[in-house]
């Protein structure tokens, strides 16, 4: 039997991916959509290799090109932010959410408002909008799985458990580009330097987001609505190697971990096949090769970001949205190199302090703190 | 509601650890029978304070001490062989199978004949008699839990999943006291230097066997009839810390292991609690303050052993058998002065090149079997 699948944002590294592993067992999927934001050609190539229902762009000015791209084959083509909502509420066994920032959000939810499998790549969908997405999967009983590599590997550790039976869950942090700088080298680095990530080939901004820890402090965020244990029981530890995706401890005393290679289509594929496995033509793990794995307990006076997102995930409401805004903007900022490095956490800290508005509980609401939250964040800047 | 629970070999190390995890919460157990070789004072203790059903020594002259001692309890005592195998058949959720030696085997293949739960500790069971227990296991539908750390590992990281997606899975060694040792050092080791093992403590035989590396060739026979997964899936690393007791690898990529403090109540707690889990006194796991875990093949020219396990369990049959009595035959002399340690596995595979008997179909059999092989041993050792 063949199973449906959707995959919101087909264009990017995810949707290749995932594309990779469905390529690899053809015959055991139906594609529903696939959407882009604006890569007509490239969507349409997809949409004729897999056969897909619809092929969808983001941004309407590019439908044209995919109306040409796809003459002749059959595949519906549509264009619009309403038109990829459209798409998401198609039937399909699972939906691929790897549209990247707020544009994934209404789809996403659209995709959980179908109350079948949705497996989630988009960051904001959670740390900005956690309560409203949760209470939707709840609401439709949706099986939500995470696609993120830490995020899946706590999953796959989870599995058959209770919840209630955790002592803590650990995040393992790569700890990015920087992790042996100190502070006044810290104050001088550059964007340049900033992008050169260890273990993941991956975009600019989210490779900021490592070299700053924001990226792990966001991940926690996410980890606190996806695993119900209370914040108290997250926990961070700096592992280099990136080995070991992430850990569960048990009440009594057993530590489940996942290992793997910084490979996303082991995380992929675990969320393609789940409960079940699916074949990847990942490397076997040789750790009597790697030889060592190390941790050490991170240094959050030097990277303060996993402090503000601890706070910014107790706190609630729409804290977690101003700081993923306010942190967008900074990043930007020093990417155009108008910020240095350290006063990313800087703002976004000082953001935090001025503006807190009330919790959203639609995703209207999230999308309008979201822009709110980034004017602040732009005014902030020019006093800097 | 109480789950009723019998061991086997109470007075023992597992049995005390067992004991004193039930101990913790005293109001979910019913003691059906506790048993001892002879420790009649210690195990009346035992039996008085948990209200057991049932004492039994397995040496039938301590059975006079054992009644003397249970005087005016209630509690029944009883003792020898047949008595061992009859506690065993008395109804227990859970039979925990203690006994070191041959001398489990019966009351093992009793408890597992009740179709419940049977969490095994017991090595003999499935490494002379892998076979025949097996068979038992699936004729009865019981519920095997294995309670040695890293077969407990690796059913943790099995939960759920379907064995025909397992790529390997790999048992963690320690690596033993002689780790490090040259090939000349190893053949002036002594009787002391072996028993000191770095991360547990334990008796002089299974220490030796730590040394030798036969204790983890042991493991891989046992791990071989636990989960099917076949010879060539299942690998050795050395991990001097000990901290990843074994791990699973998918097809996925995906690796699961489970790391935990070198306590032998995790792995006791996560059978009388699975598929549940309970508290356990031991400390959390600060992979932080370890700083690193190390890993490396194992040398199999230094350290046969495994080698020689691996050709055992591909021979099947009663080959097992008779290398598991020639070990405990070679690691007696070595221990008494009277065999160089690096002789030990030479004497292994010398017995095994000369002893093949028919494959056993029946416990008895087994135990022949072990019997006819130590006394080849004997004479071998002889002619040294």
């Amino acid at each position: 039997m063949t199973r449906a699948i959707t995959i919101l944002g087909a264009t990017g590294s995810i949707g290749a991916s995932t594309l990779d592993l469905i390529r690899r067992e053809r015959d055991k999927w139906r594609v529903v959509a696939l959407t882009a934001n604006c890569q007509a050609v490239e969507l349409a190539r997809l949409a004729r290799e897999f056969s897909a229902e619809v092929a969808v762009v983001a941004d309407e000015t590019c439908l044209p090109d995919l109306r040409e791209a796809l003459a002749g084959s059959g595949i519906a083509a549509a264009g619009g932010a309403a038109a990829l909502v459209e798409a998401a509420t198609r039937p399909a066994d699972i939906t691929v959410a790897a549209i990247v920032g707020g544009a994934g959000l209404a789809p996403t939810m659209a995709a959980i408002e179908q109350g079948r499998s949705v497996a989630l790549a988009n960051k904001e969908a959670l740390v900005s909008a956690g309560d409203v997405m949760m209470a939707a999967v709840a609401r439709h009983g949706t099986t939500l799985l995470p696609m993120d590599s830490e995020h899946n590997a706590i999953f796959q550790c989870l599995a058959g458990n209770d919840p209630a039976h955790v002592r803590s869950i650990t995040l393992t942090a790569s700890g990015g580009p920087f992790r042996e700088w100190s502070a006044a080298q810290l104050a001088v680095a550059t964007p340049e330097q900033a992008v050169r990530h260890p273990n993941w080939d991956m975009g600019a901004k989210i490779s900021v987001d490592s070299a700053t820890m924001f990226n792990k402090g966001l991940e926690l965020i996410e980890a606190f609505h996806l695993f119900p244990v209370g914040l108290d029981a997250l926990r961070i530890v700096v592992h280099p190697q990136s080995v070991v995706h992430s850990m569960v401890e048990y009440r009594d005393g057993s530590t489940l971990a996942q290992l793997g290679p910084s490979d996303m289509r082991v995380p992929i594929a675990s969320c393609l096949a789940w409960p079940g496995r699916m074949d990847t033509p990942c490397a076997p793990l040789d750790l009597a090769a790697l030889g060592e794995l190390t941790f050490r307990a991170p240094d959050e006076v030097r990277f303060p970001a996993t402090r503000l997102c601890r706070q910014a995930a107790e706190a609630g409401g729409a804290i977690p949205a101003v700081l993923n805004a306010a942190n967008e903007v900074a990043v930007a900022a020093f990417l155009a190199g108008h910020l240095p490095f350290t006063r990313i956490s800087v703002m976004v800290e000082e953001l935090l302090g001025r503006y807190a508005p009330p919790a959203p509980t639609t995703l209207d609401q999230v999308i309008a703190v979201d822009a709110e939250a980034r004017s602040h964040a732009r005014r902030l800047l020019e006093l800097v």
